[in-house]
């Protein structure tokens, strides 16, 4: 059978292991090229599937039919639309770009190539727990859907450095599972936290949903004990947890435990392969499936929306233009 | 060994309760008289353990060493003044009043007779779980604490049936709760809810603690499935999450399952028992213990300014005066 | 109320315990008097609540309606019968006898006296936890149930220190339960260890009752960890497992933890409270309720078939007799 | 990249769910061919992958580097020594033969050959929870390995309808649990079942190691509410128990619950992934991992002391004869 010819971009923690979910299962993908900034890393992780690395993310787009953007969060959006430009599919890591300007820059590219090629990876949507959840919502065993509670902790802050970054680099995931789980809007958000002065972490958010819903949300990055993702979900009929727990429970020394891994990477590795198998399965098709590059735009508004509440201490709302024909 | 005369004004589901646990799992209290308006309800539940329906309240005080009182709410201020007056141990179902003003009222009675009669009845001071929880917070298992989260669902609503009983009826727990777990009190509310018209169920508070913390806190009180009482309480150490279990998991018809009840008298029936006991050996020893007339008082405080919060919708501070020297 | 004159023999952890439980937690009975061969330790126990030191089980026999056999099991048979003989009413913990023939001593007792006065003390009986289990099986959730599953796991052994002690002592307590539980005898046993030289701990047993189930049940006293107990029936509609955990789930350190503890005594507090509160109202009553002197003597006989099984290796056939009328 | 050219002999459930796998997860093998006695089924799995239906399993061999045996159990043995003499890499699902004598053909051809080709489907060897649960016996967490307990439940009965079947077609997975578990084997099997009459299902197992470990191990294929397997090791530091659990928990109408699969496919899904993927990834290395042939021999002969044992009623030593050096 014929395979997606596919590069990544960025060779850091999250491109080496699309690179490695890519090589070892995900046969519709045929890893053709790794462009990084460290040539040397770029070579390296390429080797292990015998590609190349490439000497720039164009001579990469240049050899391939798909590519992965796992490139730092400024570089995305420009990587998007040279990708659309270029007529490739597009696998754009979340943030789609570091404001809802340069996202809709994207959602304006596909919307002159008159077609759509990139998918944003929220990688929640592919995972099995997330899908479960989101089936106990439809298929109405919960009724009337009032209330969600997120929690998303990580045991030590990466990436998300500063209060905005911690809205656009984390909590972004959130934004996006709740307009999936709800197939619906937000309306408008306001941030808080319990820290006042210096890095404001954890943060709660409050969203409300154009249907209605409220949702809390905590992110914390620095919570120290581990990776934690929870998600309630709470109706008229009834309530639905995510909580994932490990599967072998140990006794010892006075107390019944279970791990808690702190690598997010290990701990949504299923959703991971889940999601490039299904873009790479979708771009042999011509189709695009999971999160749209408008659904990245939406995000961005929202976390733009949600960094100017922080600041202000106000709800602040939230707007979404409408979606162009091509994403409807 | 000598015992303590005890009283129960109203005999309805919850007085009824306090007589049969008192009864049959409180040695150190004698139960002699029961006061209800239906007389005949008096008499059925004071017959079960050899005790005598009073005319009226103020007879059934004069017959007592102590009383609890556990009938409408409206009354509960009132005659924990009377108590006071008689010199009786009493201990008042929560809330302490309707009012923040008229707790206070009980709190003046106490501060002229120059010493204290009330326990007002916030048994999650008394039950194992809560207990466990708070120890996860003093032993400094979890560090500093940042926020916490509480989760209040009834299946349905017995008597918080309009917008502010909600809050001052049940969401009155949370707020002993917050107080009493963080050894702190509370400087500001605000209580929103995804209805907006009609009855006003789920309802979100946001909490502002003096030492900083923030506190997220579901109330639904018809939230169908049964009843359900969690706490999170997360730290820079960890977390440690309040959530019980019933002993026994079932798997049958493709389902592992345990039990839900929906009876809250039933889910603390342990917290009550522990309570009275308490309760009546404090008072043979003259003393009071558990929550005083001032956190009722404060409690009344903090429901009302989230009353007030849920109707402006904005963030309510909250100012509770200093306690008397008699309280500290 | 009329209350019940209660005595307890033995002042030692279990006995002290029950002293304390009768004085704390169960007002239909009033202690009186306490005996142990350390007088002083007798003093202590029954100064806590009122009640004076024996100078022998006689004399105690003498000022009590009821008592609790709490001393050494090789006195339990003696005072047993010595209660019977008196008109008193008995709590007996287990075993009722060191074997079975001093157990039927009691039983011949009861039927001399032409009525029942014991209680034996197998306390699972009267744990919420057993009892939902059992009414798991009694309200046909569970179909025909074929299998039991037993653990009976202690930190360190404390009394079981030899072979036939760890069956006697220990194991019997899952003789006890399962007939209850399936409301069926034994009629073999096998038991085995997988150590071969010295203290053989762990030990599984096999246990085959009248109407065809068969039983695993694994014994293990020096399990380290933690005291454990838990039972899985399995049906052909299903199966229920009671695993009994703490209502507090720590998150910390990449575990998430609930606390196992290891004091016998604390897992099954509430279990002695109903035991003995329904024993004391049974007395007052001048009934008998709870496993009689005859299950007493049955889970002898079970036990002492136990320890032949475990050094034959071989199956063994139990024959209980049929119960004397009294006990049907 | 090469790739190994893959055919799969048997397109049943199981053989079909292998297909798809491979052609969805491991791009390390490509399918080619697809034999089964129904052609018109052969033609359309593998017309999925773009593969072709094979005449025969001959011809089968002849196209491919390496096959998946998934036909009827009598066929594996021949197909497997097949596989060996044409030197091609086999993954045999289990078992390796209906007798221990023809696994033995397996293991003599293999030897006749002087190198090994064949890998037995022994999944749970590659399932994450299974070996997180060997983690914890190889890491010293446990202590001295003491005891196992297995339970493993089928909704009802596919492929196992009579007591032998049982043994050979469903415990044995048990029989190579447990010798990967412990790395060691087993020395005697006793296998019992209350069930007199008829289908003797449940079957309880007792087995011992040579290291001096006991085991019990519950197969019971018609448990109705869903496939369930599960195993504790308790060892002189603790225990450990695999008990896998879906991510989300639902409360609704008076249960807190989570689903129980009837899918052994399904349910072991991840485990297939991984077994196809390293069973590929080492042929086209020239090495052959997982369960041996010897190890699928040993396995036979278990199975056969096991329906020896359950004929007596005795326990069957159980002798496997020493390992060709191929093995060692």
């Amino acid at each position: 059978m014929s395979r997606l010819k596919v590069g990544v971009v960025g060779a850091g923690a999250m491109g080496a292991s699309h690179v490695r979910t890519l090589g070892t299962a995900v046969p519709s993908a045929e890893i053709v090229s790794v462009f990084d900034m460290d040539t040397a890393r770029a070579q390296e992780v390429a080797g292990e599937f015998g590609a190349t690395a490439a000497d720039s993310p164009e001579a990469l787009i240049a050899q391939v039919d798909a590519f992965v953007i796992a490139s730092p969060d400024f570089t995305h959006a420009d990587l998007a639309v040279a990708g659309i430009e270029a007529g490739t599919y597009v696998l754009c890591e979340k943030p789609l770009a570091v404001t809802a300007e340069d996202a809709y820059r994207v959602v304006d590219a596909e919307v002159a190539a008159g077609r759509r090629f990139v998918q944003v990876g929220f990688n929640r949507r592919f995972d099995p727990g997330f899908v479960s959840l989101k089936g106990h919502i439809t298929d109405g065993t919960l009724g009337d859907v009032k209330l969600l509670h997120g929690i998303h902790r990580n045991a030590s802050n990466a990436t998300s450095t500063d209060d905005a970054g911690l809205v656009t680099g984390s909590m972004i995931h959130e934004f996006d599972t709740f307009r999936w789980l709800l197939d619906d809007d937000v309306t408008a958000i306001r941030v808080e936290s319990p820290i006042v002065e210096g890095f404001r972490d954890p943060q709660l958010a409050t969203i409300w949903m154009k249907n209605g819903q409220m949702i809390t949300a905590e992110v914390y990055v620095n919570a120290g004990y581990g990776y934690d993702v929870r998600v309630e979900v709470v109706g008229s009929g009834g309530s639905a947890s995510l909580e994932p727990r490990t599967p072998v429970v140990a006794r010892v020394s006075g107390a019944s435990s279970s791990a808690v891994g702190s690598d997010f990477v290990a701990h949504f590795i299923e959703s991971y392969r889940l999601e490039l198998s299904a873009w790479a399965d979708a771009s042999l098709r011509g189709e695009v499936v999971g999160a749209s590059a408008f659904d990245g735009f939406a995000a961005n508004v929202v976390a733009e929306a949600g960094v100017q509440a922080l600041r202000s201490g106000e709800r602040q709302p939230v707007e979404i233009p409408a979606a162009p024909g091509l994403y409807t």
